[in-house]
């Protein structure tokens, strides 16, 4: 079978390919295992330097998510499934409203249309955030049934794609479901647009002997979970049953509910004997406001009923990027 | 001023702008209130002969909603508001999935684009419906702040229209309010394609002596709202303060809860000594299943905060119907 990834050559869905590659197989349209003979990871733009890991199965194909017949010609065969992270990130989205419609709704649109053309119902893991959930009136604790008033463009847009995946199934159109993601860490490379960059920088700058710079006040409360959860969680919310799902195909991902100062803490503990580099505070109205409008806290009664996979400590998560990638 | 009404030529479009001729003033951008010298309605198809009502302050205007460039016309001065009505109904919806995106979301989105281009925050009140809720997870009681998970294709759009506001208004982009609207009745003339019409047509026909189909069980419940009601609601929310709806710009308009029998238990009551047209049960599981996905009972706490009116009795929304068109 074929597996498309959209957002296929950013860290989620490089990380998600070589977790596909590995296990070799999925539950093809239909039902019943399928060994992956081919992995599509389309991007905005592809690295210069094929990856190490991309054996002869991968395929890196850059293009635009909001052109419908490029996202259409991905999907040219009935055995596929499909990962959609494509997305304009928050931070990226307040500044750039077009652009968060364009690829986030538009590009959106785009993949649940080409996934209909198949008439097979592929099965179509939509990359949703608990960004969704926000506004004056959210609850202390956000559960996978709390009303969705995000306060951000990429809030709206994931929110809208989440009731587009529901309609899209509901209508047998495709097997959708989408998995809400916390803050990932830790991210290697660079900062991104998104207002939680910081968090993965919290962690890797002083790693790297390098100056971190935190945007937000030590108290800020942020629902985090590792990659390799992020990555297990996607996967298994794909091979899920679909009756398990119901009418709403939305699962908030498993989390850990930490504030700046326990991500330190942690860091901390994790170095050990490691020289760090420094961590300073340097506010930001801009990403404080962002973060201060997403949940404090999120529940994630679905996901542990459906099995879904969650770090054993944030301790064990900077531990796991240390092992990865240092 | 110019007010403007999409879907303008329907029934509740034809009696907001009777409603609004009669009123002859709103607030303005920017506050305070201004005469209305235009008023323009916008619809599909326009009717031949020009409404006796409509006097020289109004302009109709025949054209297609997803046209952007068509929309963005409507919207040609700065001193505008817009009640935004035109819609595919729900069983229209289900029977053509592309047209309901087309006219509901493409529409919208033209809608709110339009707006925005102004750049002077005009308010903008957008029709949305209580088909926005459903589903397995839905409370006996859904109120403002429950989760939408429509189990229509309407419902997903107006939900999704909804977040947009939302986020419209969020950004300064214009000043938007939604109405929920239960079923509205009673409608005079034809039957339309929305689930919902045979309960018009529960009072209409019988009052004119015809015979009335009903498709759904008598025990069937459905949240209802005279249409004086619904203007009035539409009327008081465009002129709400804007603080007083906060971050989520949604309000289900008031409600009554009642069965099918209680509603021709009512139309007899009303009726009096009139002879009544036939009333006969012929199930149709494709609208049975519509309205059971709706919410059985609709709680309005924010529209009676707002002061939004609510009809005295079942039987005085019969009694005004009969009023003004028997």
């Amino acid at each position: 079978m074929k597996v498309v990834i959209t957002g296929g050559t950013g860290f989620v869905g490089q990380r998600l390919a070589q977790a596909l590659l590995q296990r070799g197989k999925l539950t093809a349209p239909g039902g019943g295992q399928e060994a992956i003979d081919e992995l599509l990871l389309f991007d905005v733009v592809i690295p210069a330097k094929r990856p190490a890991w991309a054996d002869e199965r991968v395929i890196l194909r850059a293009g635009d998510i909001s052109d419908s017949a490029a996202v259409a010609a991905l999907i040219d065969r009935d055995d596929v499934s499909v990962f959609h992270l494509a997305s304009v990130v928050s931070g990226g989205g307040e500044k750039d409203f077009d652009l968060a419609i364009r690829v986030n709704l538009t590009g959106g649109l785009n993949v649940f249309e080409a996934c209909r053309a198949r008439a097979c119902q592929p099965r179509l893991v939509f990359a949703s955030s608990i960004a969704v959930f926000g506004g004056s009136t959210m609850a202390p604790v956000v559960g996978d049934h709390a009303k969705q008033t995000p306060q951000t463009t990429y809030g709206a847009t994931k929110a809208i794609c989440e009731l587009l995946v529901n309609d899209y199934t509901r209508k047998g159109f495709f097997d959708g479901r989408s998995a809400r993601l916390p803050t990932v860490i830790v991210r290697p490379g660079k900062p991104n647009a998104a207002a939680s960059s910081f968090v993965s920088g919290l962690f890797r700058e002083p790693l790297n002997g390098e100056v971190c710079r935190i945007p937000v006040s030590e108290d800020t409360v942020m629902p985090l979970l590792g990659y390799r959860s992020i990555v297990g969680g996607l996967i298994a919310l794909h091979e899920a049953e679909s009756a398990a799902l119901g009418d709403d195909r939305a699962v908030s991902l498993p989390s850990f509910t930490v504030t700046v100062r326990d991500m330190i803490d942690s860091l901390k503990r994790v170095a050990g004997a490691r020289k760090l580099g420094e961590i300073v505070f340097q506010p930001d109205p801009f990403i404080q406001r962002i973060c201060d409008g997403w949940p404090r806290d999120a529940s994630y009664e679905r996901a542990t009923k459906l099995g879904l996979p969650r770090d054993a400590s944030l301790d064990a998560i900077v531990e796991n990027y240390i092992e990865d990638f240092l």
